[in-house]
């Protein structure tokens, strides 16, 4: 007998509201996508709170949720998450920083805090500071996109409870990290760590041949970096030490691959998934299916619908929403024998709020023996007639599990 | 006025998933059932997850949500409610273990986890160890069916968190229980006291006349008794107390009267309530009128779908639907005047599953000026449009004390 699968696949930001342009329908209730609908008519359908009814998700948020991880518990900031997402490994207890590469005259005010958004040479800024020693605490730095990156200290006996370095304003001066609690030992010693790294990256950077050669061509010099946002590593088992599933990640953003790697997904990388409007989205599809061979659940984002949300694109949405029709016809012809597919959204992006809101998103769960009920289109208002009623994010993966019957009884 | 009353009916395991050989209905749907229908469009309607959406209840942990106790609270373990569920007096504080007669050789190692499945004699083997004494703990031993027992052990300062005697195999020797922390006085004491049982257990049941017979027939002795799954005596108030309600039970399990034993509930015996598919339904009708009068709430559990649906035995859910219905009709027409009936499930017993899914089940709520809504029908699917949209199984007698009017309000 085939073990039974899952496949939980995330149109980001899909759900909307209606638009006057649309005739006061939503992107979903416009768009012509006949294999989405087939889905749902063969589906147990609902609504879905991603964190809790009302709650505007970010997408991490709501993706730690969905993967059955309580993100009041175990959202510990951004700066985890942005390191995870690109790829450093974050251990529990690591304190994790967003950064910007940021320009600083002599008395350390800061004149440009994007370094005139600097596109190249932060490899080589990022390489020269990577690897420090701070009275023994671990220096891992990695740069990201632009003037971005992000930093982690690692170390026994450290804190994220410390104040930021980064004025947040031009024309300020670079700030003294402290404790927020004086007599916490864990905060000041991090808050120790952290002036001590921002002053050594000054010293290494200023002088650097990267920022020599911007000087020379008139441009602002990546000569500091500013941390901010520092969050804890997270205590947090593996989905599959608590499942049982061996899961993979089929997603074209950091981070979301990000929170997939923080619960020890495996990471796909398919060409041609982009995250733009251009995104191969059947690449997607085969590299799902190709996964399933080989793992128990598959996790796959599909970004481009969010892009239209904050965009106030609805014909981009549309159109994500049409090519997002064409994989899924193929998933539902494709996918191994005892596949459930759980189709949602991570939150809703209506395009003219230009950003996530909190209105709740559609789910349909499909597959064999599931209580079918009577809905037959998958947009925001059709499903809400439909057997599931409104879940939360937190239900899914339990949902999933006690289909696919991997999930332990509770009791006798 | 005649003070409220409420009834909340519970037929065991009997929500379902669509079943091919019914046309794709579920035996709720396919079975005859005018008064569980007629019941319905008098109610308000909705569906309900016994504990939370997707999770697979026992019948053990989701009568405890049913009854306002949250199981991730009150739930201790397997030890005590077995221990309850023959009878024995569960306290706060006792460690409660399910235990095996078994069979050891003179190395103590396990011949036979069930001592031949033994059937007779188990009372007089329990007389000979229940009631000792060892360093102060008190050791109370009761015989349940087969080669089943449990075991209670009373002392003040002991603790659950010990290691089994029960190696769960034959062929390996008993093994000594350990704190699981060292340093942990409490355990320490649990464990040594487990051990000094599981010894004097072989000591008086080696040598005694109903094991001398088994020998003399070629039968294994039931020579020693090996406890697993131990659990404290939670903290738990009684439902009276917490409800002001004077609560009967009519159930015709150990395990469901075991939970209302636990919150204080009377247990009522009904002639010919069998728990089997040949149980007297309509004798516990007429125990539920009969306790209504001296009571004002009533649980009552109809063990019979959920056989059928671990027997993957559809027939015999409808069968017992059926004799439901005829219940269900002679309760409605001899109930006292403002009595509210609930009528759900413990969790649904899928027949394609064997088991317990974590599906939610139907609940409808009848009684004087309810909201009642547009269901005309008693199952899983008709429910879903209800007005009482999607809830839990701890929502449910606070649902029932506001209608009844006898709830504090919370605040001004």
């Amino acid at each position: 007998m085939n073990k039974a699968k899952a496949l939980l696949l995330i149109a980001d930001g899909v759900g909307d509201r209606p638009i006057k342009a649309l005739g006061g329908k939503t992107p979903l209730e416009a768009a012509v996508k006949p294999n989405l609908d087939k889905l749902a008519s063969e589906s147990e359908c609902g609504i879905m709170d991603p964190i809790a009814a009302g709650i505007r998700a970010g997408s991490d948020t709501s993706h730690l949720a969905l993967l059955g991880y309580d993100p009041y518990k175990y959202y510990t900031g951004r700066g985890p998450f942005e390191a995870a997402g690109i790829g450093m490994d974050v251990r529990k207890g690591d304190i994790a920083f967003r950064c910007n590469f940021s320009t600083v005259d002599e008395n350390m005010v800061i004149t440009d805090r994007r370094a005139g958004r600097i596109t190249s040479g932060t490899d080589q800024l990022a390489a020269a500071v990577n690897g420090m020693k701070i009275d023994g605490v671990e220096v891992i730095f990695k740069e990201s996109v632009a003037h971005r990156g992000a930093l982690i200290l690692r170390a026994a006996g450290l804190s994220a409870a410390i104040t930021d370095t980064d004025p947040h304003h031009e024309g300020f001066g670079v700030l003294t990290s402290e404790a927020i609690d004086p007599a916490d030992a864990a905060s000041a010693k991090t808050a120790k760590a952290i002036n001590e790294f921002v002053h050594q990256s000054y010293k290494i950077l200023k002088n650097h041949p990267v920022n020599k050669d911007r000087i020379a061509q008139g441009l602002n010099p990546a000569n500091i970096i500013l941390p901010r946002g520092g969050g804890i590593g997270p205590n947090i088992e593996s989905f599959e030490s608590e499942h049982g599933l061996k899961a993979a990640c089929v997603a074209e953003t950091g981070l979301i691959n990000g929170v997939a790697r923080y619960v020890g997904m495996d990471i796909t990388v398919v060409p041609g998934a982009t995250g733009g409007l251009d995104s191969n989205l059947m690449n997607m599809a085969k590299a799902i299916i190709e996964q399933l061979q080989t793992h128990d659940f598959i996790l796959c984002n599909v970004k481009g619908a969010d892009l239209g949300g904050h965009d106030n694109n609805p014909q981009a949405k549309i159109d994500t929403i049409m090519k997002l029709d064409e994989m899924v016809g193929y998933l539902m012809a494709n996918v191994p024998a005892k596949t459930y597919i759980a189709l949602t959204a991570d939150h809703s992006t209506p395009c003219e709020l230009l950003d996530h809101s909190g209105d709740p998103v559609p789910i349909v769960i499909w597959g064999d023996d599931v209580r079918v009920d009577k809905c037959e289109r998958f947009d925001e208002r059709s499903v809400t007639a439909g057997g599931l009623g409104r879940i939360r994010g937190i239900d899914v993966v339990n949902i999933l599990t006690q289909l696919m019957n991997t999930q332990e009884k509770f009791g006798a």
